[in-house]
Protein backbone atom coordinates (compact mmCIF):
# COMPACT_ATOMS: atom_id res chain seq x y z
CA UNK A 1 0.00 0.00 0.00
CA UNK A 2 1.74 3.07 -1.22
CA UNK A 3 -0.97 5.69 -0.10
CA UNK A 4 -4.49 5.99 0.74
CA UNK A 5 -7.40 8.45 0.80
CA UNK A 6 -9.53 8.52 4.27
CA UNK A 7 -12.26 10.35 5.51
CA UNK A 8 -11.32 11.42 8.82
CA UNK A 9 -14.05 11.95 11.71
CA UNK A 10 -14.32 15.44 10.85
CA UNK A 11 -15.87 15.00 8.21
CA UNK A 12 -12.33 15.81 5.88
CA UNK A 13 -10.61 13.90 3.36
CA UNK A 14 -6.57 13.38 4.14
CA UNK A 15 -3.99 11.99 1.60
CA UNK A 16 -1.33 9.84 3.29
CA UNK A 17 1.04 9.71 1.16
CA UNK A 18 1.89 10.84 -2.86
CA UNK A 19 2.79 8.36 -5.42
CA UNK A 20 6.63 8.25 -4.49
CA UNK A 21 7.74 5.07 -3.71
CA UNK A 22 9.51 6.50 -0.11
CA UNK A 23 9.04 9.43 1.89
CA UNK A 24 10.21 10.66 4.76
CA UNK A 25 8.30 13.87 5.16
CA UNK A 26 6.76 13.64 8.84
CA UNK A 27 4.79 10.60 10.29
CA UNK A 28 3.94 7.39 8.29
CA UNK A 29 -0.35 7.91 8.32
CA UNK A 30 -0.63 5.20 5.35
CA UNK A 31 0.78 2.55 8.11
CA UNK A 32 -0.97 3.79 10.74
CA UNK A 33 -4.29 3.71 9.12
CA UNK A 34 -3.54 -0.07 7.44
CA UNK A 35 -4.67 -2.35 10.71
CA UNK A 36 -6.69 0.05 12.08
CA UNK A 37 -9.75 -1.55 11.63
CA UNK A 38 -11.88 1.67 10.85
CA UNK A 39 -10.81 2.87 13.95
CA UNK A 40 -9.30 6.27 13.12
CA UNK A 41 -11.40 7.19 9.65
CA UNK A 42 -12.51 5.32 6.55
CA UNK A 43 -10.72 4.17 3.55
CA UNK A 44 -12.32 5.34 0.36
CA UNK A 45 -8.94 5.05 -2.13
CA UNK A 46 -6.23 3.00 -2.24
CA UNK A 47 -2.90 3.36 -4.16
CA UNK A 48 -1.40 0.17 -4.85
CA UNK A 49 2.51 -0.76 -6.03
CA UNK A 50 1.71 -4.36 -7.98
CA UNK A 51 3.96 -6.78 -8.71
CA UNK A 52 4.80 -7.79 -12.78
CA UNK A 53 4.18 -11.66 -13.63
CA UNK A 54 7.64 -13.61 -13.62
CA UNK A 55 9.04 -14.94 -16.52
CA UNK A 56 8.73 -18.45 -14.98
CA UNK A 57 6.36 -19.89 -12.08
CA UNK A 58 7.44 -23.28 -10.93
CA UNK A 59 5.37 -24.81 -7.66
CA UNK A 60 4.34 -28.00 -6.05
CA UNK A 61 3.50 -29.99 -3.13
CA UNK A 62 6.40 -31.58 -0.33
CA UNK A 63 5.12 -34.05 2.13
CA UNK A 64 7.10 -34.29 5.61
CA UNK A 65 6.79 -36.30 7.96
CA UNK A 66 6.10 -33.88 10.85
CA UNK A 67 4.80 -30.40 11.43
CA UNK A 68 8.77 -29.65 12.97
CA UNK A 69 10.47 -31.25 9.86
CA UNK A 70 8.56 -29.22 7.67
CA UNK A 71 9.16 -25.87 9.72
CA UNK A 72 12.33 -26.71 9.88
CA UNK A 73 12.95 -26.88 5.88
CA UNK A 74 10.57 -23.45 5.68
CA UNK A 75 13.44 -22.05 7.94
CA UNK A 76 16.45 -23.62 6.26
CA UNK A 77 14.46 -22.09 2.85
CA UNK A 78 14.58 -18.59 3.79
CA UNK A 79 18.15 -18.81 5.82
CA UNK A 80 19.79 -20.00 2.54
CA UNK A 81 18.43 -17.01 0.72
CA UNK A 82 16.46 -19.13 -1.60
CA UNK A 83 13.76 -16.34 -2.68
CA UNK A 84 10.79 -18.58 -2.50
CA UNK A 85 7.46 -16.94 -3.61
CA UNK A 86 5.16 -18.59 -1.52
CA UNK A 87 5.47 -21.26 1.17
CA UNK A 88 2.31 -22.59 3.04
CA UNK A 89 2.03 -25.38 5.39
CA UNK A 90 -1.00 -27.49 5.81
CA UNK A 91 -1.18 -30.20 8.17
CA UNK A 92 -2.27 -33.92 7.87
CA UNK A 93 -6.14 -32.61 8.62
CA UNK A 94 -6.43 -29.82 6.22
CA UNK A 95 -4.22 -32.60 3.50
CA UNK A 96 -7.43 -34.57 4.25
CA UNK A 97 -9.50 -32.27 3.52
CA UNK A 98 -8.21 -31.39 0.62
CA UNK A 99 -8.18 -34.53 -0.77
CA UNK A 100 -11.81 -35.24 -0.31
CA UNK A 101 -12.98 -31.73 -1.16
CA UNK A 102 -10.05 -31.14 -4.54
CA UNK A 103 -10.20 -34.39 -5.18
CA UNK A 104 -6.12 -34.87 -4.82
CA UNK A 105 -4.62 -37.75 -3.46
CA UNK A 106 -1.17 -35.85 -1.80
CA UNK A 107 -0.26 -38.16 1.08
CA UNK A 108 -2.01 -37.22 4.69
CA UNK A 109 0.73 -36.16 5.96
CA UNK A 110 2.01 -32.27 7.31
CA UNK A 111 2.88 -31.01 3.45
CA UNK A 112 4.39 -27.80 2.50
CA UNK A 113 2.76 -25.71 -0.58
CA UNK A 114 5.74 -23.99 -2.50
CA UNK A 115 6.07 -21.41 -5.54
CA UNK A 116 9.21 -19.93 -6.93
CA UNK A 117 9.41 -17.03 -9.22
CA UNK A 118 12.10 -15.91 -11.71
CA UNK A 119 13.65 -17.44 -15.30
CA UNK A 120 13.39 -20.74 -16.33
CA UNK A 121 16.45 -21.72 -15.02
CA UNK A 122 16.30 -19.70 -11.85
CA UNK A 123 12.88 -21.69 -10.70
CA UNK A 124 14.46 -24.87 -12.14
CA UNK A 125 17.55 -23.86 -9.79
CA UNK A 126 15.69 -23.15 -6.86
CA UNK A 127 12.98 -25.94 -6.85
CA UNK A 128 15.88 -28.51 -6.78
CA UNK A 129 17.88 -26.76 -3.83
CA UNK A 130 14.20 -26.63 -2.10
CA UNK A 131 14.13 -30.53 -2.74
CA UNK A 132 17.68 -31.11 -1.28
CA UNK A 133 16.62 -29.14 2.09
CA UNK A 134 13.15 -31.15 2.42
CA UNK A 135 14.81 -34.27 1.76
CA UNK A 136 17.62 -33.57 4.59
CA UNK A 137 14.63 -33.30 6.45
CA UNK A 138 13.11 -36.69 6.01
CA UNK A 139 10.46 -34.99 3.42
CA UNK A 140 9.90 -35.37 -0.12
CA UNK A 141 9.50 -36.43 -2.72
CA UNK A 142 9.34 -33.04 -4.19
CA UNK A 143 7.33 -32.96 -7.18
CA UNK A 144 7.02 -29.61 -8.84
CA UNK A 145 5.58 -28.60 -12.02
CA UNK A 146 5.33 -25.56 -13.91
CA UNK A 147 2.68 -25.90 -16.59
CA UNK A 148 -0.34 -23.42 -15.68
CA UNK A 149 -3.07 -26.21 -15.24
CA UNK A 150 -0.84 -28.02 -13.25
CA UNK A 151 0.03 -25.06 -10.53
CA UNK A 152 -3.36 -23.47 -11.11
CA UNK A 153 -4.79 -26.98 -9.68
CA UNK A 154 -2.88 -27.00 -6.29
CA UNK A 155 -3.31 -23.63 -6.01
CA UNK A 156 -7.23 -23.51 -6.20
CA UNK A 157 -6.92 -26.51 -4.08
CA UNK A 158 -5.21 -24.19 -1.28
CA UNK A 159 -7.49 -21.11 -1.65
CA UNK A 160 -10.44 -23.52 -0.78
CA UNK A 161 -8.80 -25.00 2.29
CA UNK A 162 -11.26 -23.25 4.40
CA UNK A 163 -14.34 -24.74 2.53
CA UNK A 164 -12.08 -28.16 2.35
CA UNK A 165 -12.24 -27.66 6.28
CA UNK A 166 -15.74 -27.03 6.71
CA UNK A 167 -16.68 -30.39 4.93
CA UNK A 168 -15.05 -32.29 7.26
CA UNK A 169 -17.96 -31.83 9.62
CA UNK A 170 -20.43 -31.12 7.94
CA UNK A 171 -23.56 -28.98 9.91
CA UNK A 172 -20.59 -26.95 12.14
CA UNK A 173 -19.71 -23.81 12.11
CA UNK A 174 -15.76 -23.17 11.41
CA UNK A 175 -14.47 -20.38 13.92
CA UNK A 176 -11.01 -18.86 12.54
CA UNK A 177 -8.87 -17.59 14.43
CA UNK A 178 -5.03 -16.91 13.56
CA UNK A 179 -1.70 -16.27 15.59
CA UNK A 180 1.66 -15.22 14.58
CA UNK A 181 5.03 -15.89 16.26
CA UNK A 182 8.94 -15.86 15.54
CA UNK A 183 9.66 -18.29 13.29
CA UNK A 184 12.23 -20.63 15.02
CA UNK A 185 8.82 -21.16 17.38
CA UNK A 186 6.44 -22.12 15.10
CA UNK A 187 6.82 -26.04 14.94
CA UNK A 188 6.68 -25.47 18.80
CA UNK A 189 3.47 -23.64 19.11
CA UNK A 190 1.51 -25.15 16.32
CA UNK A 191 2.22 -28.53 17.52
CA UNK A 192 1.50 -28.04 20.92
CA UNK A 193 -1.93 -26.56 19.24
CA UNK A 194 -2.34 -29.70 17.61
CA UNK A 195 -1.34 -31.33 21.01
CA UNK A 196 -4.64 -29.32 22.61
CA UNK A 197 -7.64 -29.58 19.88
CA UNK A 198 -6.79 -33.57 20.14
CA UNK A 199 -6.83 -33.45 24.17
CA UNK A 200 -10.11 -31.47 24.43
CA UNK A 201 -11.85 -33.88 21.47
CA UNK A 202 -12.07 -30.96 18.85
CA UNK A 203 -11.80 -30.72 15.09
CA UNK A 204 -9.54 -27.98 13.73
CA UNK A 205 -7.16 -27.95 10.74
CA UNK A 206 -4.45 -26.14 10.32
CA UNK A 207 -2.99 -23.54 7.71
CA UNK A 208 0.30 -21.61 7.97
CA UNK A 209 1.90 -18.82 5.71
CA UNK A 210 5.26 -20.47 7.40
CA UNK A 211 7.18 -18.05 5.84
CA UNK A 212 5.87 -15.72 8.22
CA UNK A 213 5.71 -17.51 11.27
CA UNK A 214 1.70 -16.84 10.86
CA UNK A 215 -1.00 -20.14 10.75
CA UNK A 216 -4.89 -20.13 10.72
CA UNK A 217 -7.04 -22.78 12.73
CA UNK A 218 -10.34 -23.33 11.89
CA UNK A 219 -12.10 -24.77 14.62
CA UNK A 220 -15.46 -26.74 13.34
CA UNK A 221 -18.05 -26.18 16.09
CA UNK A 222 -21.69 -27.94 16.60
CA UNK A 223 -22.94 -24.27 18.07
CA UNK A 224 -25.49 -26.63 19.54
CA UNK A 225 -23.14 -28.68 22.04
CA UNK A 226 -22.73 -25.94 24.90
CA UNK A 227 -19.67 -28.02 26.30
CA UNK A 228 -18.13 -28.58 23.07
CA UNK A 229 -18.30 -24.95 22.62
CA UNK A 230 -17.26 -24.25 25.41
CA UNK A 231 -13.78 -25.98 25.05
CA UNK A 232 -13.86 -24.46 21.76
CA UNK A 233 -13.50 -21.31 23.60
CA UNK A 234 -11.27 -22.51 25.98
CA UNK A 235 -8.93 -23.49 23.34
CA UNK A 236 -8.77 -20.01 21.54
CA UNK A 237 -7.61 -18.24 24.36
CA UNK A 238 -4.83 -21.00 24.90
CA UNK A 239 -3.67 -20.61 21.91
CA UNK A 240 -3.96 -16.51 22.19
CA UNK A 241 -1.99 -16.83 25.45
CA UNK A 242 0.92 -19.69 24.38
CA UNK A 243 1.46 -17.20 21.04
CA UNK A 244 1.67 -13.95 23.61
CA UNK A 245 3.99 -16.46 25.49
CA UNK A 246 6.30 -16.79 22.60
CA UNK A 247 6.87 -13.54 22.21
CA UNK A 248 4.40 -13.25 19.30
CA UNK A 249 0.69 -11.70 18.54
CA UNK A 250 -2.41 -12.73 19.06
CA UNK A 251 -3.60 -11.95 15.39
CA UNK A 252 -1.09 -11.76 12.60
CA UNK A 253 -3.85 -11.06 9.84
CA UNK A 254 -7.28 -11.40 11.10
CA UNK A 255 -7.41 -8.34 13.39
CA UNK A 256 -8.62 -7.59 16.63
CA UNK A 257 -12.11 -6.51 16.59
CA UNK A 258 -14.24 -7.30 19.48
CA UNK A 259 -13.11 -10.92 19.77
CA UNK A 260 -9.43 -10.17 20.72
CA UNK A 261 -9.76 -6.55 22.98
CA UNK A 262 -8.95 -8.71 25.74
CA UNK A 263 -5.23 -9.70 24.73
CA UNK A 264 -4.49 -6.28 24.29
CA UNK A 265 -3.14 -5.50 27.40
CA UNK A 266 -1.01 -8.38 28.01
CA UNK A 267 0.58 -8.12 23.96
CA UNK A 268 1.37 -4.73 23.83
CA UNK A 269 1.55 -3.36 27.35
CA UNK A 270 0.10 -0.66 29.17
CA UNK A 271 2.06 2.03 27.91
CA UNK A 272 2.23 0.78 23.79
CA UNK A 273 -1.72 0.26 24.63
CA UNK A 274 -2.50 4.09 26.11
CA UNK A 275 -0.42 5.48 23.21
CA UNK A 276 -2.97 3.69 20.77
CA UNK A 277 -5.65 4.78 22.66
CA UNK A 278 -4.43 8.76 23.10
CA UNK A 279 -3.74 8.41 18.95
CA UNK A 280 -7.43 6.84 18.61
CA UNK A 281 -8.77 9.95 20.62
CA UNK A 282 -6.97 12.62 19.18
CA UNK A 283 -8.49 11.62 15.66
CA UNK A 284 -11.65 10.34 17.02
CA UNK A 285 -12.57 12.46 19.66
CA UNK A 286 -16.25 11.55 19.75
CA UNK A 287 -15.46 7.93 19.00
CA UNK A 288 -17.80 7.66 15.89
CA UNK A 289 -15.66 5.50 13.88
CA UNK A 290 -16.21 1.90 14.30
CA UNK A 291 -16.84 2.58 17.90
CA UNK A 292 -16.31 -0.75 20.44
CA UNK A 293 -13.26 -2.67 18.08
CA UNK A 294 -9.67 -2.72 19.38
CA UNK A 295 -10.24 -0.87 22.54
CA UNK A 296 -13.03 -1.60 24.97
CA UNK B 1 12.61 -2.50 11.89
CA UNK B 2 10.57 -5.28 13.42
CA UNK B 3 9.81 -3.36 16.88
CA UNK B 4 11.04 -0.44 18.68
CA UNK B 5 11.45 0.27 22.61
CA UNK B 6 10.61 3.74 23.10
CA UNK B 7 10.70 6.43 25.78
CA UNK B 8 7.71 8.96 25.76
CA UNK B 9 7.06 12.15 26.41
CA UNK B 10 5.19 10.20 29.97
CA UNK B 11 8.55 8.77 30.44
CA UNK B 12 7.09 5.76 30.14
CA UNK B 13 8.65 2.85 28.59
CA UNK B 14 6.66 1.20 25.45
CA UNK B 15 7.51 -1.59 22.62
CA UNK B 16 5.96 -1.33 19.72
CA UNK B 17 5.70 -4.77 18.33
CA UNK B 18 6.80 -8.09 19.93
CA UNK B 19 9.19 -10.66 17.74
CA UNK B 20 6.76 -11.93 15.29
CA UNK B 21 7.36 -10.64 11.46
CA UNK B 22 3.50 -9.80 11.00
CA UNK B 23 0.65 -8.67 13.48
CA UNK B 24 -2.74 -7.29 12.98
CA UNK B 25 -3.21 -6.51 16.63
CA UNK B 26 -3.91 -2.83 16.71
CA UNK B 27 -1.83 0.24 15.47
CA UNK B 28 1.56 0.24 13.81
CA UNK B 29 3.43 2.06 16.40
CA UNK B 30 6.64 0.91 14.65
CA UNK B 31 6.56 2.65 11.50
CA UNK B 32 4.72 5.83 13.12
CA UNK B 33 7.86 5.69 15.29
CA UNK B 34 10.04 5.30 11.94
CA UNK B 35 10.84 8.47 10.44
CA UNK B 36 8.92 10.54 13.15
CA UNK B 37 12.44 12.29 14.15
CA UNK B 38 12.59 12.00 17.75
CA UNK B 39 8.98 13.98 17.89
CA UNK B 40 6.93 11.60 19.75
CA UNK B 41 9.85 9.83 21.50
CA UNK B 42 13.61 8.48 22.05
CA UNK B 43 14.00 5.20 20.31
CA UNK B 44 16.56 3.03 23.13
CA UNK B 45 16.22 -0.29 21.25
CA UNK B 46 15.59 -1.61 17.76
CA UNK B 47 14.76 -5.22 16.63
CA UNK B 48 15.90 -5.80 13.20
CA UNK B 49 15.34 -8.37 10.54
CA UNK B 50 18.58 -9.37 9.08
CA UNK B 51 18.86 -10.69 5.38
CA UNK B 52 21.61 -13.36 5.13
CA UNK B 53 24.54 -13.30 2.63
CA UNK B 54 24.00 -14.61 -0.59
CA UNK B 55 25.59 -17.35 -2.14
CA UNK B 56 26.61 -15.05 -4.61
CA UNK B 57 27.24 -11.05 -5.80
CA UNK B 58 27.58 -10.32 -8.97
CA UNK B 59 28.15 -6.15 -9.17
CA UNK B 60 29.36 -4.00 -12.05
CA UNK B 61 29.11 -0.50 -13.85
CA UNK B 62 27.25 0.62 -16.51
CA UNK B 63 28.36 3.74 -18.73
CA UNK B 64 24.92 5.20 -20.37
CA UNK B 65 24.95 7.93 -23.00
CA UNK B 66 21.76 9.85 -21.10
CA UNK B 67 20.37 10.34 -17.52
CA UNK B 68 17.00 9.51 -19.11
CA UNK B 69 18.63 6.54 -21.01
CA UNK B 70 19.83 5.23 -17.42
CA UNK B 71 16.42 5.85 -15.96
CA UNK B 72 14.69 3.96 -18.39
CA UNK B 73 17.02 1.10 -18.79
CA UNK B 74 16.51 0.76 -14.36
CA UNK B 75 12.71 1.37 -15.22
CA UNK B 76 13.01 -1.85 -17.70
CA UNK B 77 15.14 -3.96 -15.30
CA UNK B 78 12.48 -3.87 -12.36
CA UNK B 79 9.52 -4.55 -14.74
CA UNK B 80 10.95 -7.06 -16.30
CA UNK B 81 11.19 -8.78 -12.83
CA UNK B 82 15.17 -8.96 -12.15
CA UNK B 83 15.71 -8.97 -9.00
CA UNK B 84 18.49 -5.99 -8.98
CA UNK B 85 19.64 -6.27 -5.57
CA UNK B 86 21.19 -2.23 -5.49
CA UNK B 87 20.77 -0.31 -8.30
CA UNK B 88 22.56 3.56 -8.52
CA UNK B 89 22.76 6.35 -10.57
CA UNK B 90 25.81 8.42 -10.56
CA UNK B 91 25.55 11.82 -13.47
CA UNK B 92 28.62 12.57 -15.26
CA UNK B 93 29.85 15.21 -12.82
CA UNK B 94 29.57 12.50 -9.78
CA UNK B 95 31.51 9.74 -11.57
CA UNK B 96 33.93 12.42 -12.49
CA UNK B 97 34.84 13.56 -9.10
CA UNK B 98 34.90 9.19 -8.66
CA UNK B 99 37.52 9.00 -10.60
CA UNK B 100 39.51 11.33 -9.45
CA UNK B 101 39.04 11.03 -5.63
CA UNK B 102 38.83 7.02 -5.90
CA UNK B 103 41.64 6.48 -8.70
CA UNK B 104 38.93 4.74 -11.32
CA UNK B 105 38.93 5.39 -14.82
CA UNK B 106 35.01 4.97 -15.76
CA UNK B 107 33.94 7.28 -18.65
CA UNK B 108 32.60 10.00 -17.62
CA UNK B 109 29.24 9.72 -18.28
CA UNK B 110 25.69 8.99 -16.39
CA UNK B 111 26.81 5.41 -15.26
CA UNK B 112 24.55 2.46 -12.92
CA UNK B 113 26.25 0.94 -10.26
CA UNK B 114 24.19 -2.67 -10.22
CA UNK B 115 24.24 -5.00 -8.21
CA UNK B 116 22.82 -8.91 -7.60
CA UNK B 117 22.14 -11.56 -5.52
CA UNK B 118 21.20 -15.17 -5.86
CA UNK B 119 23.29 -18.25 -6.53
CA UNK B 120 26.46 -18.67 -9.03
CA UNK B 121 24.32 -19.02 -12.21
CA UNK B 122 21.39 -16.69 -10.66
CA UNK B 123 23.51 -13.39 -11.18
CA UNK B 124 25.43 -14.90 -14.17
CA UNK B 125 21.90 -14.90 -16.16
CA UNK B 126 20.60 -11.57 -14.41
CA UNK B 127 23.84 -10.14 -15.23
CA UNK B 128 23.45 -10.53 -18.68
CA UNK B 129 20.13 -9.80 -18.61
CA UNK B 130 20.73 -6.62 -17.70
CA UNK B 131 23.31 -6.05 -19.99
CA UNK B 132 20.99 -6.98 -22.78
CA UNK B 133 18.40 -4.25 -21.25
CA UNK B 134 21.33 -1.63 -20.92
CA UNK B 135 22.72 -2.07 -24.89
CA UNK B 136 19.01 -1.94 -26.70
CA UNK B 137 18.84 1.61 -24.41
CA UNK B 138 22.45 2.29 -25.87
CA UNK B 139 24.33 1.82 -22.89
CA UNK B 140 27.22 -0.27 -22.11
CA UNK B 141 29.05 -2.02 -22.05
CA UNK B 142 29.01 -3.38 -18.86
CA UNK B 143 31.47 -5.44 -17.45
CA UNK B 144 30.41 -7.19 -14.45
CA UNK B 145 32.55 -8.82 -11.35
CA UNK B 146 31.98 -11.51 -8.75
CA UNK B 147 35.27 -11.11 -7.29
CA UNK B 148 35.23 -9.71 -3.66
CA UNK B 149 37.56 -7.04 -4.04
CA UNK B 150 36.55 -6.06 -7.46
CA UNK B 151 33.08 -5.04 -6.19
CA UNK B 152 34.63 -3.81 -2.64
CA UNK B 153 36.53 -1.41 -4.92
CA UNK B 154 33.49 -0.01 -7.04
CA UNK B 155 31.32 0.16 -3.82
CA UNK B 156 34.04 2.19 -2.13
CA UNK B 157 33.72 4.45 -4.57
CA UNK B 158 30.02 4.84 -4.48
CA UNK B 159 29.81 4.87 -0.92
CA UNK B 160 33.04 7.65 -0.81
CA UNK B 161 30.84 9.87 -3.46
CA UNK B 162 29.90 12.46 -1.37
CA UNK B 163 33.52 13.01 -0.26
CA UNK B 164 34.75 12.75 -4.11
CA UNK B 165 32.04 15.41 -4.40
CA UNK B 166 33.02 17.84 -2.18
CA UNK B 167 36.63 17.55 -3.53
CA UNK B 168 34.99 19.09 -6.21
CA UNK B 169 35.39 22.21 -5.37
CA UNK B 170 37.79 22.56 -1.84
CA UNK B 171 36.64 25.32 0.54
CA UNK B 172 33.23 24.82 -0.57
CA UNK B 173 30.51 23.58 2.05
CA UNK B 174 28.45 20.75 0.63
CA UNK B 175 24.62 21.50 0.98
CA UNK B 176 22.86 18.08 0.56
CA UNK B 177 18.99 17.42 -0.21
CA UNK B 178 17.16 14.74 -1.34
CA UNK B 179 13.80 14.26 -2.93
CA UNK B 180 11.65 11.56 -4.64
CA UNK B 181 9.41 11.24 -7.30
CA UNK B 182 7.25 8.09 -8.99
CA UNK B 183 10.18 6.54 -11.12
CA UNK B 184 8.51 7.06 -14.18
CA UNK B 185 9.08 10.86 -13.60
CA UNK B 186 13.05 10.59 -12.53
CA UNK B 187 14.55 11.05 -15.45
CA UNK B 188 12.50 13.95 -16.14
CA UNK B 189 13.08 14.86 -12.33
CA UNK B 190 17.27 14.72 -12.55
CA UNK B 191 17.60 16.46 -15.96
CA UNK B 192 15.29 19.36 -15.48
CA UNK B 193 17.55 19.91 -12.24
CA UNK B 194 20.85 19.66 -13.50
CA UNK B 195 19.28 22.83 -16.27
CA UNK B 196 18.64 24.60 -13.47
CA UNK B 197 21.97 23.66 -11.88
CA UNK B 198 23.75 24.82 -14.80
CA UNK B 199 21.54 27.79 -16.09
CA UNK B 200 22.48 29.21 -12.25
CA UNK B 201 25.97 28.10 -12.39
CA UNK B 202 26.11 25.95 -9.62
CA UNK B 203 27.95 22.68 -9.04
CA UNK B 204 26.07 19.73 -7.78
CA UNK B 205 26.33 16.31 -8.23
CA UNK B 206 23.84 13.98 -8.54
CA UNK B 207 23.39 10.58 -6.54
CA UNK B 208 20.48 8.45 -7.55
CA UNK B 209 18.92 5.39 -5.83
CA UNK B 210 17.00 5.06 -9.02
CA UNK B 211 15.44 2.23 -7.86
CA UNK B 212 13.33 4.27 -5.90
CA UNK B 213 12.83 6.70 -7.56
CA UNK B 214 14.72 8.54 -4.93
CA UNK B 215 18.02 11.28 -5.59
CA UNK B 216 20.64 12.82 -3.69
CA UNK B 217 21.62 16.22 -4.69
CA UNK B 218 24.84 17.95 -3.46
CA UNK B 219 25.32 21.80 -3.93
CA UNK B 220 28.62 22.99 -3.49
CA UNK B 221 28.63 26.33 -2.49
CA UNK B 222 30.65 29.14 -1.40
CA UNK B 223 29.19 30.12 2.20
CA UNK B 224 31.15 33.78 1.91
CA UNK B 225 29.99 34.52 -1.75
CA UNK B 226 26.38 35.82 -0.87
CA UNK B 227 25.12 35.53 -4.25
CA UNK B 228 25.92 31.99 -5.16
CA UNK B 229 23.94 31.31 -1.20
CA UNK B 230 21.16 33.09 -2.64
CA UNK B 231 21.18 31.07 -5.87
CA UNK B 232 21.96 27.64 -4.21
CA UNK B 233 18.25 28.62 -1.99
CA UNK B 234 16.51 29.18 -4.51
CA UNK B 235 17.63 25.99 -6.54
CA UNK B 236 16.64 24.04 -3.57
CA UNK B 237 13.43 25.66 -3.32
CA UNK B 238 12.90 24.78 -7.37
CA UNK B 239 13.72 21.45 -6.51
CA UNK B 240 10.97 20.58 -3.84
CA UNK B 241 8.71 22.42 -5.95
CA UNK B 242 9.46 20.24 -8.72
CA UNK B 243 9.37 17.05 -7.24
CA UNK B 244 5.93 17.76 -5.60
CA UNK B 245 4.29 19.03 -8.89
CA UNK B 246 5.71 15.50 -9.75
CA UNK B 247 3.58 13.59 -7.55
CA UNK B 248 6.57 13.03 -5.48
CA UNK B 249 8.06 13.84 -1.42
CA UNK B 250 9.99 16.57 -0.50
CA UNK B 251 11.94 14.18 0.89
CA UNK B 252 12.61 10.66 0.44
CA UNK B 253 15.06 10.02 3.05
CA UNK B 254 16.58 12.79 4.93
CA UNK B 255 13.86 13.89 7.05
CA UNK B 256 11.96 17.48 7.37
CA UNK B 257 13.87 18.75 10.43
CA UNK B 258 13.97 22.55 9.84
CA UNK B 259 15.00 23.18 6.38
CA UNK B 260 11.62 21.60 4.70
CA UNK B 261 8.79 22.06 6.95
CA UNK B 262 7.84 24.73 4.67
CA UNK B 263 7.08 22.06 1.80
CA UNK B 264 5.02 20.71 4.48
CA UNK B 265 1.83 21.93 3.53
CA UNK B 266 2.17 21.42 0.07
CA UNK B 267 3.08 18.02 0.63
CA UNK B 268 0.27 16.89 2.80
CA UNK B 269 -2.37 19.38 2.43
CA UNK B 270 -4.08 20.36 5.80
CA UNK B 271 -6.54 17.53 6.72
CA UNK B 272 -3.23 14.62 6.69
CA UNK B 273 -0.99 17.63 8.26
CA UNK B 274 -3.68 18.71 11.07
CA UNK B 275 -3.48 14.65 11.74
CA UNK B 276 0.45 14.72 12.54
CA UNK B 277 -0.31 17.35 14.58
CA UNK B 278 -2.87 16.08 17.01
CA UNK B 279 -0.74 12.63 17.42
CA UNK B 280 2.38 15.13 18.36
CA UNK B 281 0.03 16.76 20.80
CA UNK B 282 -1.75 13.56 22.19
CA UNK B 283 1.95 11.73 22.68
CA UNK B 284 3.62 14.98 23.59
CA UNK B 285 1.70 17.34 25.28
CA UNK B 286 3.77 19.57 26.34
CA UNK B 287 6.08 19.97 23.13
CA UNK B 288 9.26 17.85 25.02
CA UNK B 289 10.22 15.55 22.72
CA UNK B 290 12.81 17.13 19.63
CA UNK B 291 10.36 20.63 19.75
CA UNK B 292 10.29 23.02 16.73
CA UNK B 293 10.90 20.22 13.81
CA UNK B 294 8.81 18.99 11.50
CA UNK B 295 6.36 21.27 12.21
CA UNK B 296 6.61 24.95 12.93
Amino acid sequence: VLALKVVLASGEIMSTARRARKSSAGYDLTRLIVGSEGTLGVITELTLKLHGIPEAIASGVCPFPSVDAACRAAILTIQTGIPVARIELLDALQVKACNAYSKLSLPETPVLFVEFHGSDAGVAEQSKSFGEIAQELGGGPFDWATRTEDRNRLWQARHDAYWAGRSLRPGSQGLATDVCVPISRLAECVTETQRDVAENGLVAPVLGHVGDGNFHLTLLVDMDDADEVRRAKGLLERLAGRALAMDGTCTGEHGVGQGKMKYMTAEHGPAALEAMRSIKRALDPHNIMNPGKIFA
